[in-house]
């Protein structure tokens, strides 16, 4: 066995956890949201700078506002899911460096003072984050179904800024009958993706 | 407690771990690798389409022509430690989707015949998996060393092809002494990063 990881853990995180297409009625509580933060939050980025922001979408007529923005096969799954988060990067990351690297003053205006380079770098790091958020909320017991098919600057419009963009929207909760009603896909295999120099 | 995964676990994968600037001599297997890659895997992308690519450098010949390539604080760690992955996208990724998503046959046509859309698609899902092979290292019990500081274009001439873009560059190995040299950075809080509409 070459993981540390035990076998159950690894089913819980990743080898039986599936992307969820339906939910049990069961609420997401802001508790789990938060301990699912407070793990994944010390996941690793680049200068610990931390782009990810999260908008959790719980009143009705936010939701109303948000399914007519998903693809037409996106839109009854992020109706009827317990919860709903549109993760977005913070494109104005570099104003909280100060706070986050506090050993390295002045990177914000040496590396970030560009906003091409901001957005090229929060989205990388942010979609880091995000991933770890899909490992968070299995980590809680609990199923990710992660969007990209959506109306992005409508969604930007609709629930953020300028200074946000949307990266996907995750519809969370336990998972429904069916909820995932076709067979694993397969995936590559090592040699397929590994080489070595 | 909001969360199914063991303190333990929670420790070894997030709240203890963290990126490693020093290694001990303890060789990564091929073994360790495959295990790692096995399990992460199974991490979701959109439209199951596994972009990601790893180049493992285990020759001193390799290790030779990647070290000057890397950013100058970043040489010494990069030359020492006892796995250097280059981790990148697969540009061409949609050739493998016929295997990949067999349910769906024509999205490759359909959504990815433009390769400035396969680029960027490509850079966020392999971003994604990314994050799952940093998790995957903890999950063996050793420490990733993540970093975005290197020539890219040189690495891609060096050890990749037009088809192929870095993503990052990551030692893995076991921590050495003083492999984190300063107390773990502040993360920001819940509140800065969570709103809810």
């Amino acid at each position: 066995m070459s993981l540390v990881l035990d076998a159950a853990t690894q089913d819980l995180l990743f080898r039986e956890a599936r992307t969820a297409n339906t939910f049990t009625d069961e609420p997401v509580t802001d508790e789990q949201i938060q301990a699912i933060y407070d793990l994944i939050k010390f996941g690793p980025t680049a200068f610990n700078q931390s782009p990810l922001r999260i908008t959790l979408v719980r009143s009705p007529e936010a939701r109303e506002r948000l399914v007519p923005l998903m693809a037409e096969g996106n839109q009854a799954k992020t109706a009827s899911a317990p919860l709903v988060a549109i993760l977005s990067t913070d494109n104005e990351f570099h104003a909280e460096l100060p706070k986050l690297v506090p050993h390295a003053p002045g990177i914000a205006e040496a590396y970030f003072s560009a906003r091409a380079v901001r957005e090229q770098v929060a989205s990388i790091n942010a979609t880091l984050q995000a991933g770890y958020f899909i490992i968070g909320i299995r980590a809680a017991g609990l199923a990710a179904g992660p969007m990209t098919g959506f109306d992005f600057p409508g969604v930007q419009k609709e629930f953020l800024d300028d200074d946000h963009t949307p990266l996907m929207i995750i519809n969370i909760g336990k998972p429904g009958t069916d909820a995932a009603p076709f067979p694993r896909l397969p995936r590559l295999a090592f040699d397929e993706v590994v080489t070595t120099v």
